[in-house]
C-alpha cells in the first residue's frame, strides 16, 4: 500500500491535479538537524525544466508540517507537505472514456470502479515522488553511508556530458516522442550486516522500493544479467583482507541477501514515459471501436532525467530502515 | 525478516544441517483441497538428481503438522515440515575461519557474531525454500491464475530439450564449476486490478519475493532491459478491447504497479552457485592472509535448474496475498 | 508507532502547538460519499466548550487534501488536515525542566533526548486524536455495524442528564481539579466472524486502539472485571436461536476473539486529565529538588466527556480492518 | 492474525487434538544461552496436575528444531514444537451440531465455513499457549526487566495459600463448574522510554498480547478501574528524584504510553473456563431447538492457575518487541 518500513516509516499521499501531495515519515531519529534550504535543493533535482522535462514546473516548495522542532527532528512524525499550483485539469476531461496505452489509466478505473481521481494519472502521477525525495533527503542525514545515483544510457545514446544529453533530447521533443534510461546506485561506505533473511534481504528491500516508483521495470544488483556468461568462478568475489574487501565486486556489495561492506551497486530500467504528444491508437470505451489518440498534457519526453534522484531517495530510505533494525541487534 | 505477507502470510525456518526446516502458512482460505502426494510432485521438481544437481539427495517428504484436517485446509495456520536426513556435517567445519567467496559465510558471522549455524549454509541455504514450494503449492489451489516458469537459458547456452541441457552440463559438472541462468515467469489468465499503490505494486510485491530466493540477481517485467532502444511510441501497449487486452505485452501484465488482465511477464537472472570444486583464493581470518580454498561439501553445479519451481512458487504466494487484499474492496 | 491496520490504515501525526495534525488514511474503500458538513459535526462532539471542558476553542477545520474526488472517495489515501490556530505556548516554556507529575513530559524528554516539542504535550496531546475522530467518521460510513458510545460515570457521579453532570462538574473546575470516567461504548447489527486468532481477536484489536487513546487505563468486554464473582455455569451465555442469539451477553459479543453477532460491549476507563490548575509537587530537575508546580495552559477538567467520540470512532476504525480482512476470506 | 512484532516476532499454529502445536520465533537475538531443562520447568507453571486443572496431562516436551546451535540462539528462526500425545477425540463428536455456550464452537464453524478442526476446540484451544510460553522463556533471557505474575483471586476467594486455594477448588471440581481469577503481573526494574505513540504504546502492545490469550476479558495498568473516584490531584504520581521515581504508582509506570521507569504493573480478569462438567441448554443445529448439552472432554475447573505463566510470558514478548524497537533509536 502506500506506506512502507519496519521502523522508519514513510506513507505517502496525494495526487497530480488535487490540492496537494506529501509524505508522513514516522520512525525518524530525533535530534537530526533539518536545513529547509538543503531541502528544497535536493527537491530541485526532481524539477522539470531542462530538455526533455514536462513544461508544467511546480515550485515544489516543500512545507513542513509537523515532527521538527527549533530546525531539529523531534523523533515525532514528520509531514512534509507541496501544494499543486500548476494545474490544467481540463487537457484530461476526455480520458474518462479513452485510456492511454501503457497508462494507469485502464486499471485504476476499473480498480476503483470509476471513482479514481483522473486528472493528471490521480494518485498514479510520477509526481507523488516528491514526497519521496524530501523522506529520502531526511534518510540520508541520517544513515552513514554515501548514496549516490547516475543516468548512464537515454535509449541508445550513452550519457556523456549534460550538453549531449540536450542536443540528443531536442531530437525526440521534436518527434513528439519519448524515451527511457538506465540509472546506477552506488553506495559507498556500507556497513557489513544490513538486511534481514529471507524476504528483507538487502535485494528485496531495494528492489520493491525501486520498483514502486513510476516506469521502473528491470532491476538488477552487481553484474546481474551482464554475468550470464559468466562460470561460478569467475563471477565469485574473492576476499582479499579482514574487512571483507572483494577483489571484484560481482555481487554488488550483498552476499545472501546481507551488504558484505563493499560497495552496493544497482542498476534500473526506466521506461519511456507512456504519455507522448504522437497520436497512438487505443480503444474507446464510448464508441467501442479502436481509434486513435492524441493525449494532451504536458509530459516528459524523457523521465529517467528527473528519475535519478527519486531512485537515489527510495535507496536511503530502505537502507535507513535496514540499518535502524539491525542497530536494534547489537549488543550494546 | 522471515515472513511475507498482509494477509495469507508465509513464515520459514529451518537450516540445511539442523534437525530440518519448514513453513507456517497464515490466513489460508478454508476448505481448500490437500492432496499430499500431489504437492510431494510439485517438491520433486526442486529435487537434485539431475545432471548439475548436488549428490545431497533428500527424500523431503513434506509433513503436514496442522491446518489440514480431513484433508481439507482449516483456515488456521497450516505447519509443514520437512526433517534433514542426508546431512554430512563435517565437510564444513573449515569453514569457521575461513570463508566462501560470495557464500554467506563471512557477513552471517559478523552479522550473528559467530553464533550462526555455519553447516551447510545455515538458514542461508537454498533448502530452506522447500518450504516456499509446499506454500506456492497451496497458494497455487488458491487461485485463479494459472503460473508457470521454464528455464531459457544456462550460461550461454540456450534451453532447447533437456538432454541437450544433460549434455551441456555435464561439461560444466567435469570442470567442477557453476553456471547460472535465465529463467523465465508467466501468469496467465489474470484478474485486472491486481496490486496496491506504490509500495505494493505488483512489481514490488513479486521483486520482493523473487529477490528472497538465494541466487536471484536481476529481475524484470515485460520486455524490460530489452526494451531500452524503443521509443514511447514503440513501448506503449495499444488496447484493442474492452476486456483491456493489449496488441503487444511490453509491460509485462501491469500498469501503473496494477495488472491489466494480460498475462505478467517476468524474466529472473540467476547466478551460477557460488559453491564450486575448483580451488578459489580467499581470506583466511585465522593465518590472516589470501590462500586457496577449496570447497568440500556436496554442491550443485546449475542451481537454475532446482529454481525454477521456487520463483513460479514465490509468484504464487505474492499474488495470492494481492488478490486477496483486492478482495477485500471489492463491492459485494 | 503512528500508524494502525493490515487494509484499512490510519495515520496519524501533528503536535497541540505546530503547524496542525492530520490523518491520512490508506486502504479506504472508493465510491463512499463523504458530507464535509457532518464530518464536521461529528468533530463537534469532541470540541470543547462545554462544562469542564478547555478554554482553548480550536475550529478543528477538517481540510480534505487528497483522496475525494467529486464528493467520493477514491480509493486512494485520504489526506485529513487541522490547523492549530489558538496556540498559547508560552505557557509552557518552564515546563522543559519541570515535568508536570503523571504527564508525558519526563518520559518524552528522555526518549526523544531533549529535541521533542515541549509545547502543550506536543505530539502526546490529546488533540492529535481529532484525526481519529476524521477517520472514524469515514469507517463508520463504509461499516454496517452501529457503533455508539456514552460516558455514563464521571468520578462517583453516575451520568443521567447532561444538566445535572454540569452542575456536578462546576463543583470540580472550581476546585481547579480534574476527574476521570466510565465510557461505554456498544456495537450493535454485528456481523458473525469478525477476529483473526490469535492476536488480532477482536478484544487484541479494540483493546490496542483504545488503549493508544490518551488517559484510557482500563478496558473490559462484556461483563468483565463485574463478572468475577460468576460460576462458568452463571458467566456462560446459551444459545438460544440459530442466528447464535444468546439469552445473555456477558461474553460481550465475543467468543475466541471473534465476534458471535450479538452485541459487542465494551467499558473504558479514562482517568482525570493529568493537567490541573491546582499546586502540585515534582521534581525540578534545574534546581534538582522537589518544588510545588502550578500548570498553566488550559486544561480539561473533565476529560472524558470529549473522550465518548474518540473512543468510537477507534472502534469503528478496529472493526472496519477487521471486516475488511474477514472478506477478503469469504467464498465469492 | 498468528504473529506478533515488529522486531522480535513470534508466530503460533496448531490444534488441540491434532498432531502438535508450536512456535516459531523470528528476530531473536544471537548469542543467548538456552538451557533446555531450564525451559521445561518453566512450562511445567503452565501445566495441569494441581486442583482444578484438567484431567489430560501432556508431557509438554520442547522440541527446538532450528534456530539453536551448540546451545546457543544463532539469530535466526527458532522453531519449538510440541507434540499431541494425550488426546480422546471421541468425546468432541457431537460437538459438529451442538455448540458449548461461550466457547468458540459457532464462531469457528461460521468464521471457517465448516472446515474447521472442531476437536477439543482445534485452534482455538488454550493449549497452543504452550508456545507462548516458550516464547516469553526465551523473551525473558534477552530483557534486562524482572516480570512476575501471580493469582491473586479466584472468584470469590483472596488467594493467600496454594493449599487454601487447592481446597477451596474441590468445592468448585465437586460441583463441576468451573471459576475464572484476578492476575496481577509485575514489572521490575524497567527502563524509562518503553513505548511508541500512539497505536505502540505500552498499554496498546500488553494489552493485544493480553487478550489474545484466551479467557481474558478485562484488562486495566495502575490503579485502572480502582482509580475511578480519585481526583487528578489524587490520581497523579508526584516525581521525587531525577531517575523520574514516583511517590506512588497509580499510572502503573506508564505516562503517555510510555514506560517511566517505575513497575509496570497490570490487572487482568480470566474469565471461567466455558467447558463446565454441569449440564446447560444451548441450541442444536440439527434438531433446531434448545437441549441441554452435558460437556464431555476434560476441563480445567480453574484455568487462571495455568495462565499465570502465560500471561507473563506474554508481557515479556511484548516488551522485548518494544525494547529492540527502542534500541534502535538510542544515540550509539
Amino acid at each position: 500500500m502506500n506506506s512502507f518500513g519496519r521502523i522508519f516509516r514513510v506513507s505517502i499521499y496525494g495526487e497530480s491535479h488535487g490540492n496537494g501531495l506529501g509524505v508522513v515519515i514516522d520512525g525518524a531519529l530525533p535530534g537530526v538537524k533539518v536545513d529547509l534550504d538543503e531541502m528544497i535543493e535536493e527537491l530541485k533535482r526532481r524539477k522539470s525544466g531542462g530538455v526533455g522535462t514536462t513544461k508544467r514546473i511546480e515550485p515544489d516548495t516543500p512545507k513542513i508540517v509537523s515532527g521538527v522542532f527549533n530546525d531539529y527532528t523531534t523523533g515525532s512524525p514528520i509531514h512534509i507537505m507541496f501544494e499543486n499550483t500548476n494545474t490544467i485539469s481540463k487537457d484530461y476531461n476526455k480520458l474518462k472514456d479513452v485510456y492511454r496505452p501503457s497508462h494507469a489509466d485502464f486499471v485504476a478505473n476499473y480498480k476503483y470502479q470509476g471513482y479514481q481521481d483522473y486528472r493528471g494519472g490521480g494518485h498514479f502521477s510520477g509526481r507523488i515522488t516528491a514526497g519521496l525525495v524530501a523522506a529520502g533527503f531526511l534518510a540520508k542525514k541520517m544513515l552513514p553511508f554515501n548514496i549516490s545515483a547516475k543516468l548512464v544510457q537515454v535509449k541508445d545514446h550513452i550519457v556523456t556530458t549534460e550538453e549531449e544529453l540536450d542536443k540528443y533530447l531536442e531530437t525526440v521533443v521534436e518527434q513528439g516522442d519519448s524515451v527511457g534510461g538506465i540509472i546506477k546506485i552506488t553506495v559507498k561506505n556500507m556497513d557489513v550486516g544490513l538486511g534481514e533473511p529471507f524476504f528483507d534481504s538487502v535485494e528485496s528491500v531495494l528492489s520493491k522500493l525501486i520498483f514502486s516508483v513510476p516506469a521502473v521495470k528491470g532491476v538488477y544488483f552487481g553484474i546481474g544479467f551482464e554475468g550470464i556468461n559468466k562460470f561460478g568462478s569467475e563471477f565469485n568475489d574473492m576476499i582479499i583482507d579482514k574487512t571483507g574487501k572483494t577483489s571484484t565486486n560481482n555481487s554488488g556489495g550483498i552476499n545472501g541477501g546481507i551488504s558484505n561492506g563493499n560497495d552496493i551497486e544497482i542498476t534500473c530500467m526506466v521506461r519511456p514515459a507512456s504519455s507522448i504528444y504522437k497520436g497512438q491508437n487505443t480503444y474507446n470505451f464510448k464508441t467501442n471501436k479502436v481509434e486513435e489518440l492524441i493525449v494532451e498534457g504536458r509530459h516528459d519526453a524523457c523521465i529517467p532525467r528527473r528519475a535519478v534522484v527519486v531512485l537515489e531517495s527510495v535507496v536511503a530510505i530502505g537502507l535507513l530502515d535496514l540499518y535502524l533494525v539491525n542497530k536494534s541487534k547489537k549488543k550494546d
